[in-house]
This record gives C-alpha cells, structure tokens and sequence, in this order.
C-alpha cells in the first residue's frame, strides 16, 4: 500500500495501477481519546505517524497528541529528525528546550490554553503540567517518522546498558547511584503509536 | 530578530552575541479563539506562520485553527509548497482532495473529533462541516510560508482579472457568467494571520 | 531498468552490475511532431517525463512541448510538485501566473518567438495563442514527475464529483450550473505521455 | 529585486511590500536569435539562468540556447551543480556523457530534431554537429545557477596556471606540450549570459 | 567574505566581483596539535567548522580532532544537524550509539586505529579511550555548523537550570542529588573552536 | 542489511523487527594500511563509502584516506555528487580547485600535517606530494556515494572511447596525439573501495 501511496504523489516513475489505493490510507481514528497516563511520568503521547497512517509517507509531516495528569511530565527528550510546533488544546504547561553547547540556555515559557511553542530540530525539550487540571496538547512535527529519545532511557536505560565508567564520569555520579539507582529502574514506556 | 534565530539554529555560521533572542520568538499566543466566520463562506482560518511567529523560520513547519459555521466551507485551495496534516478538534466535516490528471480522482471522507486526514503536496483539497453544530480543526503544514491558494479568489477574483476568454475556453462558461457574476463578485477574504 | 539506473548515479548503494543501463534509458524521441489539438481547448501538451524517459529518475526534472491553433489554450494548472521555465519557439501567447492569498496578483504578459517565462511551484497559469498561427512552446519543470491539476477538471470534473454544496458555496453558482453545465460536461483530455 | 521575489515565493518570511515585484522579473527575451558561434568550437551558448532572470532565484532551473555550425562542438564539461535535459531543435548531434570511475563508461547517441538526451548530476558529457547544416538545442538544467566548467579551460587555461608537473604527470604529456600549447593557447570563450 | 562564497559557488545569483575570495577562506591550520584535556573528562574536541573556516559555508561539512587521555571520554552528546563519521587515528577507543524509542538499543564497538565508525543523524553518541595511551579521532559531519549537545551539560548545567521537579521526576532521582551535586557542579568545558 | 538500515533510521516506515541490524554495519577496519601506490600517479585512494560500509547509508557523508609516494599525483578528478573536506595527516601536498567558467581561478595552496582544505561541489581539483617524505591525507565528502571522475581517466580513457575529432576539437591537440598517446595509454586505476 505504501508503495503505491508513493508512487502515487511523489517525483517516482508513475504507477501504471495504483487502483488500490483509498481515502482511508490518508486517514487515523481516534485521536480524540486520551492516552494511559498510568505510569511513572503520568503522561503520555498517542503518536501519529507512518507507522499508523501510511499515507504520510514522503510527505514529512506527523503528529502526536499530548495528555498530563497533574504533574505529568513529557520528559526531557529529543527528535533526531524533527522540529516541532506545539500547541495546547487544555491546562498549564511548563515547556522548554535548551541551546547547543558552549551556551545551554533554556529557553522556557508556562503555556496556556490556545499557546503555541516550537522546538528546533534535535534540540533538547519537555513539557511539565504544571496546572491543577489534566493538560492536552497536539504536537506536529517535520517527519513522518521523527524518532524520540528520551534523555533518560536512553543513557540510563539503553540495551545492553552503557559502560558504567562512561556514566560515571559523564555524570560524575558514583557507582551505586549508577548500578542500584538508574540503570535498575524501569524507565518510562509512554509512548504509544 | 528573525536573523539571529536563523544563525543559532540553522546550517549557517555561528552568531557571537545571540544574546537577544528570547524564549517569546516561539511563542504564539490565541490559538484558542475562534475566528470570525461572518463572511461568504462561514468559516475562518487562522493561521500561525512565520510571519507571525518568527521562530518558525527555516524550520518548515506552520500550523493553523479552522472555525466552521454549520455548512461553512474552507472552499477548494491548494498550497503551492506544503503538504498538510488535519485534526478534527470538534463537529463533523466532509474532507476531501483530488489527484492530478488524468485521474483526478477525489479521495473524500468524513471526519469526526478526533480523526486526521492527510493531503499530499500541492493537491486542490476542502472541508465542509456536515455535521448540524459548529466544527473546528487544527492543520499542521510543511513550510513556515505555506501560501494558499483558493481556486475562485484566484482564478475568478484575481487582480486584475486573467482575460475572459481565457476563463470561457478553461470553463466552458459564456460571457455573462464570466464577467457580471464570477469576476464580479467580492471572493472570500477569510484567512487571518 | 529504473532500479539500475537510480543505483548507478544517486546517493544509493553501488550496483554491482550495472551493466544492463544502456544510452536509450537516457533517450526521448518524437518531441519535433505537433501533440493532437482536436479538442475543446485547442491545444495539447506532450509530456516527456520519468514515465516515458526513464534516465529522469532521480535527476529532478522534465520537459513538455505544448502546441496551439489559433485560441488554443493550456488552460489555468499547477504543477504540486514543480516550478517551470518556459520558451516560445514560435507565435505568440498569452501567459500569466497568480500569487497566493491574499493579493491573487495576476503577473502576465505576451510572449513571442524566443520569449521565456518562469511560473514559481505550485502557482496557478496558463499560456494562450493569441496570434493568428500556431503556436509551440517548450516547458521545462523542476521533477521528473511533477504531475498536472488542470483546474477545471479537478474541481469540476472529478470522479466521484465534489458534493454540489460545496461547489455552490465556494464559487456562489447555482445548482443548475453545477449539476447540468459544469460537472456533466467532458473536461478536455489535452496531455500525453 | 530579487531578495523580494525570494521572499514572495520562498519559505522565507512574509514581505509587507512586495509591491515592486513585476512581471517581468519573470520574463527574458531573445532566445530565438542565434549566437556567436566564431570561435575555436564553432559553437555558442546562450545562458539563461539567475544572472539575467532574476524571477529565477530560488526555483532550481535554468535555460540555455546552443548554436553549432556544422562541425561546432560544445566541448567536454560538467555542471557542478545541475543535471540536464536537451532537446534538438534543429540539426543532427552527436551527444555523450562518461560516467565515473572505474567504470567510465561513455554513453552517446545522434540525436535529431525532436529527440531528447538526458545528463545525470555532476558527469562530464558533449554535444558536436556531425550533420551537414548548422543545429541548435535547448537545454534545461536544474539550477538556477548551474555553473558550467568546459574541461580543457579549467584544467590547461585556469588562472594562475595549474603547475607543469601536475598536468604532465595526470596526462601523461611532456613539458613542451603543456607550455607550448595546452597552456598556452588562448581557451574558447564561447558562452554568454 | 562569507557573502562572497556562499554567491561563488551556492546556487544564487552571480556575484559581478568575487575578486576578493582567496584560497586562505578554504583553509585552517592546527589540527596537528592535541587540544588541552585537562578537564573533568580529559577530552578535548577541536572543531572545524564555518565558524572558523568560512569557506565550508553552504557545503554542508565539517571536521573535528578528538583527544582523549587514558580514561578520557567524550562524554554521551548529540548532534541536532548532523550524522558522523569518525576514524581512529591513535589508540583504542570504546564508541557507541543509542536509537530511538521504545527500543533504545546501544550499538557499540571497540575501535583501534584505522579503524571507522558511523553515527546516524541525531542519535546519542559517546567515545571512551579504554586504551593505556593516549587516543586520537577525526570526525566528519553533515553540516557546516552540527552543533554539539552534551546531554549532562544540556539537562543538568542549562542556564537557567531546569525546574529541579522536572528532572526529579525524569530521572526518579531526589532533590539533594539534583540541586547540591547535578546542578551545582561545573560541568566540563571541553570544546575548541 | 541496508534495507533494515534504512528503515532504522530515515523517514521512511517503522521496520516492526530490525532486530538483525548490528554495530558491525556501522563499522569498517583498515584506515591505518596505506594504499599501494606502485601505479602510474604515485598516489592511492582507499575510499569507505556505502559499498563497503553499509551503515553510511542514507547519511550523507562518506570518507577516504589518500597515500602519495613524492611526487605522487591524485590527479585533477571532480566528485558529481559532493563537497569534501581534506586533512593532512603527514607530508607536505599542493592541493587546489578551479572555479567555473568564464573566469577558471586556480585556488591553490600548499598544506601541511594538520592543515585543512576545503573543495565546493563539483569543482576539478588536485592533490600533490611536493614534499620529500610519503604523504597521507583523510578526505570527507557529503554522499554516501560521492563518485568520481578523473578527468584524464573519463575524457581519454572511456569505454568506447571519445570521437576523436570532439577531442581534437576540444584541446585543439592533433591526431597523432590522441590516437597514438592519449587515448592508447593506460589510465591509472588508483582507487581501492
């Protein structure tokens, strides 16, 4: 199906039958229904992409919709292949991204209902409900596969998990903090496609 | 401003003294605000660009709220350099786009809160609220200048006006249509930045 | 044939064996005979793309000879995924493009033999015969497909057809006109491959 | 002029005032008149491309109209930034392009009015009238600014001149050869804009 | 100066007197001598890029020497513009890379001289010179100007620091270690440009 | 192996189990060999691109190490598809690049251990051992499959060989030269992958 879809409305060669593509291959449900918070971040993100709604394919575009408990969190992480635009649908949220080294400024701002803020590609961002409510917010971003690396369960929760030294010295933190504390927790699986 | 924002982030040289740009060059504020449908076609776009949200720039993406009266219409537009990702915040809408010739076939769907719809670059595309309350989409597109085309302002209402002629051959429509009742007439001006 | 050759010259994988690529996939003959012009519009256009040609791939770009009789008209399209250059090689035509909203600024101007005009992506033109021969151009498009949205066809005649509402709304015409004038007519099959 | 038409037509940011943008920043005249074709190649090429169509800018094509008297050749050169399609108005060529190593295979063809001959990206190709009348080809390049550098001008008549030992050792050819005659014969100045 | 080389070689307009370009623009000297590792992780990365070689503006590349002492590490960093390839040109180092989620796998390698490895765009990546010596790396990157992210300066060293319950909640560790040892430590300085 | 690669990391779809991609695909050993240089230019090019070196794939950016004997030639060449950056490792080299037509200037410059030069895209240019020593150099380049082209190699030495009157024409040399020397020799094959 994707194939088609790309052969369809991309510069390909021509599809001589491309019949079989429907509306419904440019088309996803459901968006309207609140993720699982349930976990340690209580939050979630429902994302919409590729792999859930082919007909992006090629077209460099995707979305994904936000919710927070109160406290929730959208940890600090990063698009390897993505900027982002965000804009909150309900609630307070505390958003932020940081510059490159040598000057690591963190640009921050408390969103509110109708706010829209962007993110540039592959910098460092996260959004905290910082509200009494539960928030929700709609992020697109410039990929229809833009990949997300959680800060976290990346350098502490990858696998295998990176040489104890290397966290030890990047982080200096001691040993037990690594070995007992971070990289033996489960970290946080709320992302959902 | 724009300048320095394209120095820190994009592929060009390093800026020494970035220091003015600040965390409010990303932020958009209203997006919560229905726009004013008293006009022709019963809706309003409002639209957050590069124009008015500076941070945006070289980052290829913009996003838009759409407000529809029962039976508003975005009438068939297209954008010259943007795909588009739509998400029904609220109400019923008939979507729908057309591929190019020779097919030009018109994948069409209706959508309800909380379904996407997806249109391929450049393609001639609409919305329609069908349902009896009002209804309202956000769209997310892949430029910071998308540009929109709506098919009648452009080929009907343009300034000045493409020769009659023209317009008769393209459309197979008389004299009389042509120049008392679709050059004549006022087009839509429902789009705000 | 397409695969070997997208291997041999783009940033993919080495082919190992290339050796089935041959000067004729680089090769197009026949652009020196006039298209058919028995049609409404009195004009045709011949198209040599990735389709017919298929060295285009990957190359990013295309070409088009486009004939007129006399009144003969390449009626108002876009190209979703080009922008174009255009030559007259002989007679004399009327060309013009129209900007986005809001300005819809019709730029236009008449063409003679050895004249060039540029249609930015995605803009919406056409080219005229008003001279009192034949007229050729050549036209040259940023994509090795950069497909065609005759205006006409794809809003009017679109299979299935757009919901009459929505056509009536958007160019404030009436039923009759829609229903037993515009979407029943035969739209101009005016391109070959 | 052109930073307005960029900004006009460009993800750029909006203009308030592109007023000053007409349309015949998108026009140029006189590509049926033949050019120059006195020289050491008995061949001319007229360039169309940013230079001197400024409405060019940003859109990645450009034109050029080549003269051959008969035994005319446009010599052995590259663009350094552009693939190319031509097309035969007039005459019988002989056109060609090698691909890169190991294999440097030479792809050629006599083309005739009407037939079209593709280049890839980067590789070093020719045109040369082998039939008995003048010929003339358009050819479309994708850039605006393609950039053309004619083999034996660039490497025997750059200035300063490359070192002796260079060019006797990467051709094989002794002393008197390279000073004699390569570098100093004066290198065909057959191109205009 | 940069101006000048940008319209020399980039797809813009001509530039009527680029007389002032010189072939010192495309060059840099110094990558020959260590950069100074005494620092927390006793690693300094000397880089080359359109800061401090202008001629690398607009093509899309630069460089970077990597010297690390016994145990020196360049601490788990991304870049948000670029890919990377790096090469072992003394010692032995340990490298490796983080994808995505929800699989956050680390592809990782022992690395001894001559030897190269890869980093796809936007990934989290680190080097540990696990060697007795001293080791030295060149590193090649997709942009002119790729950035560098170390993820503990970015996350715990940003200025102004990141609200302590956001990175409490991140990395599930407590205020004390958060506000007395995270971010009150000076993080490492350890990049030359 | 490079289709899961692919997948992994571009813009394409989720691969649902790349579980087969491993560290090897991103690594390639044997950068520290010199090249053999016992060829007709003195000089070898090792060259780490997508052919052996999978992981490059779809990343841009490729690499290779270039060892001269004195007096040994990399001979003008132009990669079609990249820029490239170059780094002495050893020795004393005469590099350079002529710009495009009409002006051909030779910007050139003798570099030493630790000097870097840098090569717009698609521009001839050359490395030369002036030194008394052996020489070596690390080239980067923007493809994954930049290509390239010896000029003697692609305008002498192709297969079938180049009409001799387009040679005799082009490089105003006559007959003898051509048939008997330039187009009888064997050209250096000096390019190891």
């Amino acid at each position: 199906m994707i194939l088609y879809l790309v052969v369809l409305f991309v510069n390909g060669e021509f599809c001589k039958d491309p019949i079989k593509v429907k509306a419904d291959d440019f088309f996803f449900s459901g968006l309207n229904k609140p993720g699982n918070t349930s976990n340690q971040v209580r939050a979630a993100v429902t994302a919409v992409n590729v792999a859930n709604l082919p007909g992006l394919n090629t077209l460099g575009i995707s979305m994904a919709r936000i919710d927070f408990e109160p406290k929730g969190l959208n940890p600090p992480h990063e698009h390897p292949r993505a900027a982002e635009i965000l804009l909150v649908l309900k609630g307070t949220l505390e958003v932020g991204f940081i510059t490159s080294n040598p000057d690591n400024r963190l640009f921050a701002k408390i969103l509110h209902e109708g706010d829209v803020f962007v993110v540039p590609f592959g910098l460092i961002h996260f959004q905290y409900n910082v509200g009494k409510g539960d928030a929700v917010a709609i992020a697109a971003l410039t990929s229809q596969n833009p990949g997300v690396i959680t800060i976290g369960n990346a350098v502490f929760g990858s696998k295998p998990p990176i040489n104890d030294d290397i966290l030890k010295i990047a982080f200096q933190i001691d040993n037990k903090l690594v070995d007992y504390h971070l990289q033996s927790r489960i970290w946080p699986d709320y992302i959902r496609n």
